[in-house]
């Protein structure tokens, strides 16, 4: 038998115990042992829980209790899991997170750590809910070149812009619909700003990079200035506005990286585009294997958990060996993303068109209705840095999506 | 350094060749040393090739080399593949196979071999081309009860109907189109007859859910009867047709199992209606995670190479250890076809649909126009045995597909 605590009992830590008692003699003949848990760490009390008499307000009962082989960090933020993360790592317990804040800043530093006990420090559950990406990029795409991950890694954000999508609403409506649906916190920013797929992209790109990409780097935008004309003009040119996380090779001979988290208006051939409600996707592109998505339930409390748990049953397999995870200190260079070249959507004034035309690439010319006193453009493929430059000349822009290809 | 040794130069063997060449730094650090091809199987001399002085006639020459550690078997077939695998696990080296066939008749047995001797027999490359599949059951989604693992695992078939789909054209054109350009066999009936799928829905089955599908116990059907006009009833009822392989939990309380492969009509909001041309892509539905799906690559060269290589970096790190699958011997009693139940489409002669009325329990009459003496109807749902018997009655049943909820 396994021991194992569980610390923090929100949406998360409830669901990972639920998970091992719904599938217990499954995950049990899995892992080779019963997972049993010993300690749930929370500093509240639950009772009449199963887990009552669980419950410890002490995270030194579970560091000195040598019988605790895996300890699951489910509390989110990173005071005190970073803390405690480390200490449960030092005395060689192995450690399974969902936590992408602590993570996307100390991922690395604790992975060090981990080797160095020889246990495990897994976090399957970061970024994309219950799909597993952590693990094949970890594990089975080791033979690629990989020039590209993008994905689509909040579903509050993916709810919010299906919903404009199919109903027409704006995105105050969208939103305070998801509030009401607990889809959205009743503090939406660091989902709407971007910030959460912000942190998840730079787990992801770390990873099949090899190096650590600092989320403090990455480029964010989020979703709250998309409105339903914008969504209109991408339904007239077949297209999608989904908030894309993406970190990708750039530059000549595909030497230097970039990384970002902006809307993009995508088209319908790209395997991202039918990602809709709280579904999450990562879209991987490898020199050799090609496209590769993965799909799946981007959050929830089961889901989440679920991930969390198969990293429980890996370092219960793995007892005393680390599972290798290839992300080196070493930082990743990001070139500025001003030179990054792209297509871009804008809207802008119908009088200023002719104007407009004089200053970018223009492509097509989108036209809603003939009434309207706006036009829609797409661009030729042109610099991060041009295109603003053209924009401030212009100075009537009404707004500006990029394209992804 | 890791020594290892391709057996059989073909499509595939070329390509672990070619793959380790392009990415060998990158897959040298992700293994952990540098990977070696000290050997190339096959009957076959290549002069001028790269590989020439590799090449050997004897797979004793391999077997008796100590310092081989890793076998790559992609000879594909029964004989001598199984033998040669079998021996190679003995002798205490691991295999990693794109060998479908002989994973869905020996698999198990040879899994077991692997266990006794401390090695592995890895076998990712055979489901699924290039998408990291077997590994994510294997590893990632341990916490679930599996209820389903539904896939598009045959490209040739998914190209054809895909070109039936989009350009009109009939089987026998599609299927020529699909041979001038490499994706299909002079001989296709492996593929078209649904051989393919039949032996990697086994394969994934006994993943899912532990224990031994037989091949042979799959109901298989393919798609050689499917028409344009089926093609033209589906598009009218906003689905599509794809040729979808599925183990999956039935009866009461899902204690039983079934396991087919057919054509199925698929609504657009299934994941898998939008995997069209040589894509493939896996659908699993877990208890606690609920659907995720798995896309990529389903076949060529390189990506099923991609696969074959991550395979054997995995078994680099872990050599002297075996990699946890559970694939028991025991069988997984399949229930008979004739009990599941599910919607069907058919189509009858105009004149037939009062009698058809009567004998099946009609959901909904589809006319694709008002002159044709057909109609198409979709029906409740009804056990295969059920439909079989009204369909026997009613003697003119034009043509009848399975729908996909």
């Amino acid at each position: 038998m396994a021991d194992i605590a569980v610390m923090g009992y929100g949406t998360v830590g409830s669901g990972v115990v639920k998970v091992l008692e719904t599938n217990k003699s499954l995950i049990g003949r899995r892992a080779g042992q019963e997972i049993f848990v010993k300690y749930v760490l929370d500093l509240r009390d639950f009772p009449g829980d199963p887990i009552e008499k669980k419950i410890t307000h002490r995270f030194e009962d579970i560091l000195e209790d040598a019988s605790i082989s895996v300890v699951v960090e489910v509390m989110g933020g990173l005071k005190p899991a970073y803390d405690f993360t480390r200490r449960a790592l030092e005395a060689g317990k192995s450690v399974c997170t969902s936590n992408k804040e602590l993570v996307a800043t100390h991922g690395q530093e604790l992975i060090e750590i981990a080797k160095k006990n020889n246990v495990n420090y897994l976090f399957e559950a970061s970024c994309g809910g219950g799909i597993p990406i952590i693990r094949p990029l970890n594990s089975s795409l080791t033979a690629e070149d990989i020039d590209e991950i993008s994905g689509i890694l909040n579903g509050t954000t993916n709810y919010i812009l299906t919903e404009m999508s199919e109903k027409g609403s704006d995105f105050e409506t969208a939103l305070k619909e998801a509030q009401e649906l607990g889809y959205a916190e009743r503090n939406p920013e660091a989902d709407v700003e971007g910030y959460d797929a912000c942190r998840k992209i730079a787990i992801l790109s770390s990873l099949a990079f090899g190096r650590t990409v600092r989320y403090e780097d990455v480029y964010t935008e989020g979703i709250t200035k998309i409105t339903p004309l914008d969504i209109a003009y991408a339904k007239k040119m077949d297209m999608v506005i989904k908030l894309v996380a993406s970190g990708f090779k750039t530059g000549e001979g595909g030497t230097k990286y970039n990384c970002l988290v902006s809307p993009f208006m995508i088209g319908f051939s790209h395997p991202l585009s039918r990602v809709n409600g709280v579904f999450n996707a990562v879209f991987v592109h490898g020199n050799t294997l090609g496209d590769s998505m993965f799909y799946g339930s981007g959050a929830g409390s089961l889901p989440t958990a679920s991930a969390v748990v198969g990293d429980v049953v890996d370092c219960v397999r793995h007892l005393g060996k680390t599972i290798t995870i290839i992300w080196d200190s070493e930082k990743l260079v990001l070139s500025d993303i001003k030179t990054v070249s792209r297509s871009f959507f804008l809207r802008v004034p119908s009088k200023d068109l002719d104007r407009a035309k004089e200053l970018f690439p223009v492509k097509e010319v989108i036209r809603l209705d003939s009434s309207s006193d706006e036009v829609g453009i797409v661009t030729d493929v042109i610099s991060e840095e041009a295109f603003e430059r053209a924009a401030n000349s212009l100075g009537t822009v009404i707004s500006r999506i990029r394209i992804a290809i």
